[in-house]
């Protein structure tokens, strides 16, 4: 698939069903086994990816090794992948050239940026960054997001109002996909679906309703998050502990040979 | 502690008790998570590092991206890191420098090539690199290796005994602690202690001896090599075919907070 097909059949698998479900990697190793296991699509995770490079989440990590990472894992798996690249770096519209570059077909696009989680990005400058993105017609699958949920930010009575009106926004300035991480609730979930006027992206954390649920409750896309990445390292900490408790057996419960993962990544 | 101070802790390490239990790290994350666990020491997997920049193992990668690595652990974590360089990249004196200078304090020095496991180095050739390297007194504990016993290399009955010449004459050539990887059974084990006239590492695989019945066999170090990193790789499988069922429950079942990993990280 050229890049251009890889972004096309990216965008259609936000038209199913089946929902999309996007699992999120955070170093070739574990791209390879999402593209093992069978998934039509791969994401990144920015928080793992900046947790394995020994930073904070949050835009610590600069564009340049975020997208490295990136670039590695478009080369060695064959499927799309699409691109956590939180609030494009400083330069949204450059950090969306640079994601293409890197041979990914898919950004997200967060309306807060990273050490200030709570103050939302103006809604008027957001959508001319995504229409300036949109304008360059690259293979871009654009996922743009709203921290509102996630964030808790503002009266909650009115954050299923304000992240609508935010969604459709980004929308008609040319986003493929709309993603509001943080809503776990039923309800919330399937007012969302109904309110956004494109593919709606939920974020599974626990206490998120079943995919098959997510599914019916007319979810387009889910995605995991940095949570892949932390449930990993809570099994190198459970090993890590047993190790220097003089025990073996949180390691050997379970590996993949030494022979199969060299014939994975080779 | 300054890098000298490192290497001087590091290397009086392996003459305990108790025996020196190194956890080995493919990346910032993981390196982070063994300090937080209480290791005095961190040491790298070639193979775990490979598979997550998107190589197999065996020199595949190049001396720069593996030292890469190595550099973001080393000035990531306060502990002594000792560096997993295989056979040196084609040049292990050149590499023995560089490995310091990434802020490492340790490497260890095979005696096999990457792509070819089964031809042993010259045994004066390899003593010569040794020589060479110690004779530039560079804060840098070797960790002589020979891969007879991994590889399986020549008559089995003469085994244990090879071995032994080898690590001799590595440890009169300078190295600090002597490598035996592949030995599982405990009275070759113990034999391989009383037989060199060094600090003796082994490489703890499913069947190796417990932890406390290594040291009661006189064994220095111990190390995983790469079973965490492939033991973490099962784990993300297991969460992908999962996932891929529709089932959260592998993914969920233990994660470590997005703040908590966060903090560890800032």
């Amino acid at each position: 698939m050229t890049q251009e097909e890889k972004a096309q059949r990216f965008r259609e698998l936000h038209h199913g069903p089946p929902i999309l479900v996007l699992p999120n990697a955070w170093d070739v190793a574990t791209a390879k086994v999402f593209e093992s296991a069978g998934f039509p699509a791969i994401a990144t995770t920015s928080a793992g990816v900046a947790f394995s490079l020994g930073y904070a989440d949050g835009e610590r990590i600069s564009q340049d090794e975020m997208l490295g990472v990136v670039a590695r894992i478009a080369r060695a798996v064959s499927v799309p992948v699409t691109a956590d690249v939180e609030s494009g770096y400083g330069d949204p519209v450059a950090t969306a050239k640079a994601v293409v570059a890197a041979g990914a077909i898919g950004m997200n696009l967060e309306d807060v940026r990273g050490e200030d989680a709570e103050t939302l990005a103006d809604l008027d400058a957001q959508c001319r960054i995504i229409r300036e993105i949109a304008a360059l017609h690259l293979p871009l699958v654009i996922n743009a997001r709203t921290d509102i949920f996630l964030a808790q930010v503002g009266d909650p009575t009115t954050r299923l109002e304000r992240t609508i009106k935010r969604l459709n926004a980004f929308r008609e300035a040319g986003a493929d996909s709309l993603f509001a991480p943080g809503v776990r609730d039923r309800e919330t979930i399937a007012a969302l679906a109904r309110g956004v006027r494109g593919p709606l992206n939920i974020l599974a954390t626990p206490g998120t309703p079943s995919i098959a649920d997510l599914q019916a409750l007319g979810v387009a896309r889910v995605s995991t998050g940095s949570g892949l990445s932390r449930a990993a390292l809570a099994l190198v900490r459970r090993m890590a502990n047993d190790l220097s408790q003089g025990s073996y057996d949180s390691m050997f419960a379970d590996q993949i040979p030494y022979a199969e993962v060299n014939r994975m990544l080779g």
